[in-house]
């Protein structure tokens, strides 16, 4: 045997993310996080997790759906692209670790930075149910997601960056705390990712409470009808009315799926009435049905084997398990807990 | 064989309860709580468990010795009259299962049940430090210790009854939104017991924070020192001068340790200066210094044998691991968590 010469490859830099399981994914979901995910992943060493005890804290009380919600999620990931050989993907709910770390880190963590998030303040004004405890914690459980994989980078919308904050701090006041000399849990950064809010049926932000979804499986005859159905400018009475792509909700639907010359085409057909709005919406729904084309090849791969899809989770579970409990042994030690 | 007709005894009902590690224990320790627990390990399943998260709760920044302390404690426990062979001891620390109970509480518990609760609002007016998220959860940390052994009592003093009953109300709620038909998580009944709030060598209630306290482990010759020292009626400044048992923090320890004619003796002389301060003292001594006989034999053989005491916790902690998992399983399956 020769020698090995050859310069070791530095080690991938982490990247944490997570979903909450709201079941089947759409469109929104894909343009505003998992393209970014497929992205990453031959970039960084990606850990994606399911974040099922997210989810409850807002929705303590929808207990029912959340296994299927789960799966239908996973393979809609790996429908995207993600590819599990290359990025580790696990259930949050899986890892008591996660909750050893949060409880642990609570203890020094002051009431008024999670007083102060901006999501809270948020969330508070929209529930009418009472808060919870668990929902002030929302951050400090998602500062615990990250630090206990000591991950580099974390990708976030804007209106996330203030966790990615409170991450930091949090992490800041545990090593000044506990460990000065030797810090154990790095503070990661924000991957501020321009993600596209993507528009729903009705013109509205994609959401499914707001049942203006297209799902990235809908079968296509379904994204067919359901664009065709879409209410465009609604100065546009008639097909020999003139339109306004602004008023219209198809029109950002253009502007993602479109390439200019089919933009141009349709804002000037709109603007003089020289096209009908279904002509418009051709060149979208066609453009949908083929992006769709890929996933739903994987996805029925996948379904066909569920096996393997819970595979894929076990496999990634014990992956994030094994680095989950080397940063808890760490963080033991450190509190002089290690006993 | 014969078979055996006797009726099979009913299981034990389970008693819970935790005790912060604050190293060696004086006798304010013994009589406020561990005379109790030797009292209750034969008539009920007795669950005894080294509370050190919760010592993080207030103490977060004294990290150097909870090991001493928790080895020191548990050694007590055991010079006590703790029978290892009848209750189970075991560490908090050792258990993310508490975390895991703890973190899907907390989804689910109002954040106002945790706000109203005496012990917090009197931390708050004591604590210079800024209230922490782990100090306002501290009830519900509790509740999770509780509930996830399924315990059907807690002893407590007075001041602690309001933590029971809101574990009940966590559990209640639990119950309410999760199993609606068939409960999961009992709830816990207060065993008050009237503590004996033991004087300290200065007259303020016994405690370690005071430096007024006599070590379960402490020296004969130390006990000696420390109560021939102790103040007596200022009042009573010669030898000659009449005295007052009221005003003498000897007293208190007379009516715990002395009998009725003892007692008599002692309020005489002292109300007659029949008897010095010294004199009045030395019953009280005695009956330390025999009270702490056995504790010394017993603590001397754990101490020559430390292993031994490790084994015990080591064996505590699995028999508690294999509760506490069996009602995580419940609780996961309730939650619909359990994939």
């Amino acid at each position: 045997m020769t020698p090995d010469t050859s310069p070791a490859a530095p080690p991938r830099q982490r990247v944490l993310s997570g979903m909450r399981p709201t079941g089947a994914l759409h469109l929104g979901h894909y343009h505003g996080a998992l393209k970014n995910w497929v992205r990453l992943q031959s970039e960084f060493d990606c850990f994606f997790f399911v974040a099922d005890w997210h989810a409850m804290t807002t929705h303590y009380q929808d207990h029912a759906d959340i296994e299927r919600n789960v799966y239908d999620m996973v393979v809609d990931w790996l429908a995207a692209g993600i590819d599990p050989e290359q990025a580790t993907l696990f259930i949050q709910s899986r890892m008591p670790e996660h909750a050893e770390l949060f409880t642990l880190l609570a203890m020094s963590t002051p009431l008024s930075w999670l007083e102060r998030m901006p999501s809270y303040k948020d969330m508070l004004e929209k529930n009418r149910e009472p808060a919870t405890y668990g929902l002030l914690g929302y951050p400090l459980l998602q500062a615990a997601d990250i630090l206990i994989y000591k991950a580099a980078y974390v990708p976030v919308g804007e209106d996330q960056a203030p966790h990615v904050e409170v991450t930091r701090e949090v992490a800041r006041r545990f090593n000044h705390v506990y460990s000065p000399d030797r810090p154990i849990l790095p503070e990661p950064q924000a991957l501020l990712t321009e993600t596209s809010r993507l528009t729903g049926l009705d013109g509205e932000k994609m959401s499914k409470s707001y049942g203006n979804t297209i799902a990235m499986r809908d079968a296509p005859e379904v994204v067919e009808q359901k664009i065709r159905r879409m209410p465009t400018d609604p100065q546009r009475m008639r097909r020999d009315d003139a339109g306004d792509p602004a008023r219209c909700p198809v029109w950002p639907l253009h502007q993602l799926y479109s390439d200019a010359d089919t933009q141009a085409w349709a804002a000037q057909g709109c603007r003089t009435a020289g096209i009908g709005c279904l002509d418009c919406k051709q060149p979208v729904i066609d453009a949908i049905k083929k992006e769709q084309e890929p996933w739903r090849e994987r996805a029925e791969a996948y379904l066909s084997n569920p096996k393997q899809v819970h595979w894929i989770v076990e496999v990634g579970t014990e992956r994030a398990r094994a680095v989950a409990r080397k940063t808890m042994r760490e963080v033991r030690t450190a509190m002089g807990l290690a006993y």
